[in-house]
């Protein structure tokens, strides 16, 4: 009856020079980045932090809402907020980075939320555990898939859709992925899930479920749209590998007084602290370094205090300035042995793109 | 000995069929719009409220911040926040939008912050009347502008500076013109301008300016860099005039659900209530109409109570889809005549096109 075809695309690839479409200026404007000098705050302030909204911020009632857990347990539940709040709750620190983050560098572009570098934050999460949650409904035998649905109802490459996360019984389960009804102390800000979410530390945003409504505990994998959606491919044929956990990524405070328009800066010439955060989702950050000459040298970074196992971990370095033009970079490497890429690492969705970013200063 | 001009460069108008810029995506993802779904707010939650920043947002310490009157008046100040605590406050809703609101839409377009339709945003600002403090202080004979100063610094179009706007002693003296250390009961967040801003009523948001530390009263008309850049002019050449007031614009909620990157939207046929949120700096919005065939029939839209004077306007009206493709549209007119265009006045900074914003829908 109705063509969602006529306004609901395939996904594309942009053409070679093909600047930023309209379409894509407009995710821009509504997906809100992390401005850079907030690397400043160890917590990101709210409006500071990512945001990624595949469809509309829905008006959430919290006296009506709740919250279901049922399909292959012992006892269905359907709790209130009022219920949440009375449950044993958790407080977590989690960096949360979009899984396109650095997709606007892709060469060529995949047409998308047309992200730079600063699709990230850090927050204190507070909610009950996820498995306290299932271990109340009594997860059955047979159990594979935990699916989680969030209120936000749209259309995304032609198929209409809640958005829909699953996770296996096994990641459920660990004990770290909250079900969220507080941010940095207070209650979630519409746009971060007001008023319940998933959190899921250590994974890219994409298996945070926001609105969260219901929890559905499936007999099989779960492969929905954003399961296909988020993965790993280089053609639209290739079945590819799915987008799971952050990638290491460390990202400079950018250093002195930027230009408006192209956002370089301009820095004294003389020592320069440089300070920055990183972070990955597979293993602790180990080393972070810098480099003034655009990845030619690299400095050691001194690492701060570790923040817990899921949030970013500060570091600054000593920079001699000297008159002239530089291209600042940071580069990470984890307990994996995962370093930073020099030079993005190409896919059809413009994922996982950690490669380290260079900022251009002007030392005077 | 340094060359800002390597990396600061002048404004120009993009070519035709050009698309949007690195530099102007690198502006997109740190000056945040509000998403349009947020216009069922009447304040609009933190976060959501559109951000501008010219350079970089300062590392405040409210312990040491002090905010200085001075130039010609009898008693120069020097007041801390505490201080400023300790006066009589007031608290204002106020809509402001950014006079470079619509700039996406222009052809050619300016090439700067490429705003689409969404830098607007209503909170409740509390703070000390700028009056009193001016009365606080004495304005000596003499006195013609009173010039703010922000502690954000960098460089525009190749001119280093801080950012300082000046009102006229009779613009400054209204009462309306609030310096605000709260928004929607909060302190202010550090992107709009915490720990103290100018919140100037009815105007576009470049007269309010953040982070406030100087207020200098000066002998004559102030004229520096925002005054040059804030200006409606045909050419480079042309002295143009000076952007003040907001124009009238009304914006709908866009109404069903999105597709994920064209943001068109899908809406089922039968009766839908349409509503949205109108505004001007001018006068109170009178009239507000609503078309669903791109402008060619409107339909007259019901006001709902006046918030006070500087706060948007709710409105409604009923519309009967049916199946097929529609375009909504909306426009205000305000009680001093002035009517929201179907098509942009251009002008070459960008500035104040209010142009009546199409919203595609596939009715089925």
């Amino acid at each position: 009856m109705s063509d969602l075809s006529a306004l609901s695309r395939p996904s594309r690839v942009a053409d070679p020079g093909e600047g930023i479409s309209l379409d894509e200026l407009r995710l821009a404007a509504r997906n809100h980045a992390m401005p850079a000098e907030a690397l400043r705050y160890d917590v990101t302030p709210p409006g500071l932090h990512y945001v990624l909204t595949h469809y509309d911020i829905p008006d959430a009632d919290p006296a009506a809402w709740t919250l279901s857990v049922g399909g292959l347990v012992d006892h269905p539940l359907t709790l209130s907020l009022a219920d949440l709040d009375a449950m044993t709750r958790h407080t977590v620190r989690v960096t949360l980075e979009c899984a396109g983050n650095g997709r606007a560098a892709d060469e060529p572009r995949p047409v998308s939320q047309p992200w730079l570098d600063g699709a990230v934050g850090t927050a204190d999460w507070t909610g009950v555990r996820l498995t306290d949650l299932l271990d109340d409904a009594g997860l059955q035998d047979g159990a594979v898939s935990v699916v989680c649905a969030g209120a936000d109802h749209g259309v995304e490459r032609g198929v209409e859709q809640d958005y829909e996360r699953g996770l296996t019984v096994a990641e459920a389960t660990t004990g770290d992925v909250l079900v969220a009804t507080s941010m940095n102390g207070d209650p979630l800000p519409p746009q971060h899930g007001f008023p319940v979410r998933l959190v899921v530390p250590g994974w890219y945003g994409m298996a945070s479920v926001k609105w969260l409504r219901e929890i559905r505990v499936v007999d099989h994998e779960f492969a929905g749209f954003q399961h296909q959606a988020y993965r790993v491919r280089q053609t639209p044929e290739d079945p590819g590998v799915p987008v799971t956990r952050i990638e290491p990524r460390a990202l400079l405070e950018p250093p002195g007084f930027p230009d408006f328009m192209s956002r370089g800066r301009v820095v004294d010439a003389g020592p320069v602290e440089l300070r920055g955060r990183a972070w990955s989702g597979w293993a602790p950050v180990e080393r972070v370094e810098v480099s003034a000459d655009d990845g030619a040298t690299w400095l050691e970074a001194t690492l701060d205090g570790d923040r817990g196992p899921y949030a970013w971990r500060g570091f600054s370095a000593s920079w001699d300035a000297t008159p002239g033009s530089a291209s600042l970079r940071a580069r990470a490497t984890d307990a994996s042995g995962r370093v930073q890429p020099i030079e993005p690492v190409w896919n059809r969705g413009g994922f996982t793109n950690n490669a380290s970013q260079p900022i251009p200063v002007l030392v005077r």
